[in-house]
């Protein structure tokens, strides 16, 4: 499943510290390539959220009432307001986070073009699924990086209200119709493979983003059991989430 | 230019004490009819931010570059967090603000179909003219409503960025090609007389909300030559904006 360049990041880590927590700011911001590796990671954040942002706007329309179109428009100004704190904080590492973010464009609009909704519970499941499981994976990657910049991603990544909202309308459209049941699990297994297939695809692209798993000398890194790991916790909260709305994963 | 039924309310209010300052909250609040005017008004700013929000989020697809569709995303967030707070007043005062919404959905609707723009940049004067317009014109109501209402309101209208980054924009465009400013000023007055000719169906529609500008026994109102004031100051605040754009009104 992973890619042959997703395996050499990891295996090169003989010094790994497996799970051990990341470096403090101040020694960490001191290492060029530590800081080139979170300006890519902030900027595909950043990236992912905008493009969040226009397609929880786009699929808003699709809302079969203006409840359900205001609880959609919600969670995309939420993004919003969570990409613009992810730019402010590149713009302090004196990066323009909209030029950083230029790299991160194809590949995520790629990812959208590949899972857009049909329809409204396909949107539904996105907004959580999707979201979920990108909130998962970066919060994973944040275990490595120094407490500031940690901390900054994994409130960017709060949405607590949103699971709630889609759980309870997803639900409500299977009793209504269980045949809607089959499709939406299917959706869930494409954005899963296409999440993955995207990720694996960035981090093969990008060496400073894939290096931060990888460790350096004075930071822990992953080896290739502690990949395995997480893609484990991964699947494992795609399958709890899932079954919130009676889906098989 | 105004309807028969918009001058009626106006001339009533034999009682009017023009400019005065409106009543305070909890004397006010005792009023059914002035709480059922504020739940209309409410109501109305509420689906004008909700459909602003959807306005500007699917102009920023027309963005020219990834800078100012963030640009202009981040007015549609903007216009959500705005709605949402008046989604929490309404909910304050008892009413569901999704129901109280419904019969401002039309009218609404009706003033972006009217209004939509054909490119990036009448999008932008409709963000920066038409935004303003309507600020001015929630901004004169408000002076006439109790204090709570009215911060609420005016906070709520408050655009500071979004002026200065379309004026800019706008100016650029003109400089680059001169033709571009006659067909925008074209758009702007189309603008203008959208905005009055909904405004007016609106309150000849809405009862309680003309009778926010009549007044009452114990609260000012307007006479007809208050709001012939009014509509000067509305018309030269946007006079002024579309100069501030190069632009004749």
């Amino acid at each position: 499943m992973m890619s042959e360049s997703f395996y050499r990041y990891g295996v090169g880590t003989l010094s790994a510290m497996t799970d051990a927590p990341g470096p403090t700011t101040s020694v960490a911001m001191q290492d060029p390539v530590y800081v080139a590796a979170v300006v890519d990671l902030l900027a595909v954040i950043a990236y992912g959220e905008i493009s969040a942002f226009e397609r929880l706007a786009e699929d808003s329309k699709l809302a079969p009432s203006l409840g359900d179109k205001a609880a959609l428009a919600g969670m995309a100004a939420t993004e919003f307001f969570h990409f613009r704190r992810i730019s402010g904080r590149l713009r302090e590492l004196g990066v323009d986070p909209i030029e950083a973010m230029l790299d991160f464009v194809e590949p995520l609009d790629g990812f959208h073009e590949r899972t857009a909704p049909s329809d409204w519970y396909e949107s539904l499941i996105k907004a959580y699924v999707g979201e979920g499981l990108v909130a998962d994976f970066y919060r994973e990657i944040a275990e490595f990086l120094d407490v500031d910049t940690r901390t900054l991603i994994v409130e960017s990544l709060d949405d607590a209200d949103q699971a709630s909202f889609a759980v309870a309308r997803i639900r409500e459209g299977i009793a209504a119709d269980p045949r809607l049941g089959g499709r939406l699990a299917l959706f869930g297994r494409r954005l899963m493979g296409e999440a993955l297939s995207q990720a694996q695809r960035v981090a093969a692209e990008r060496d400073a983003l894939a290096g931060l798993l990888a460790g350096g000398v004075d930071r822990p890194g992953m080896d290739l059991a502690a990949i395995g790991r997480l893609f484990n916790r991964l699947t494992e909260n795609h399958t709890n989430r899932m079954e919130k709305l009676g889906l098989h994963a």
